[in-house]
């Protein structure tokens, strides 16, 4: 949300007949789930998770839509006040890492734009980011917005 | 140069009374140089390298400070046309990554822009590029500008 605003009110696009996709992407498998073994290790990946009771998965299944709504309306709502720009919303199923580089190639993206958390070095020894692993694999520029800390002795 | 001009087309910074900055790093040591042992190993960091001749030295340096010159020059040429926008240009020493962090903080900077080489999976495994690092370091948002590959098949 804060890349979005950042960029709105930061960024114009010269040209009037850009599109801004909104893609948000769902992990993979929200009606089953893999348990782990005493080790903490994961089962066989080749076999599948526990299947769910059909009530607990269609549960999950509209909370997990509810979720996608929510941040695509909230989103839109940022982009009330853009003029000259068509606005499309995408959801897409998979590893946010893959999706969002394979959207980009697939819609011959001019600019991505991300947010970003910002990660301690100990994190980032064990991690690497969404944002980082994009920027690296996608052709088009990458814009990152990181979310400014809130300053020390402001509250909160 | 991609990356400036890539900027300049395709965004318009909305404040008027934003000033641009163009960062150019020089590394360190231009007059002397340390020589590598027989094993490719970098001699004690602590002590000197060679001194150069005065009248190498000063060559190195005049050619040094030619291709800055080159640099800014260009990179204003391509800014002519910008309007609105007050173009600054400054030079300093040291290692890249550390100086463009360094700077983005002291100058409060809105916007790091930085263009970046497009290093394979093998590259990548033993190299950082400056712009992952940077992006990774510097507080504000970051726009990364690959240089697009020629298409194959389109000559050269």
């Amino acid at each position: 949300m804060y890349a979005l605003s950042w960029s709105l009110k930061n960024i114009i696009f010269q040209n009037s007949s850009d599109t801004l996709i909104l893609l948000y992407v769902k992990p993979h498998h929200h009606d089953t789930f893999t348990p782990l073994d005493s080790t903490g290790i994961m089962d066989d990946p080749q076999t599948p998770g526990h299947v769910l009771s059909p009530k607990a998965s269609a549960a999950i299944k509209k909370y997990s839509q509810d979720v996608v709504d929510c941040v695509l309306q909230k989103s839109k709502r940022i982009c009330k006040d853009l003029e000259n720009v068509k606005l499309e919303t995408q959801v897409e199923r998979g590893n946010p890492k893959d999706v969002i580089c394979e959207m980009s190639r697939k819609l011959n993206a001019d600019l991505l734009v991300m947010g970003s958390h910002d990660y301690g070095v100990m994190k980032r020894a064990f991690f690497e980011s969404v944002s980082e692993y994009c920027s690296q694999n996608v052709k088009c520029p990458v814009l990152i917005v990181k979310k400014p800390k809130p300053h020390a002795g402001a509250g909160n």
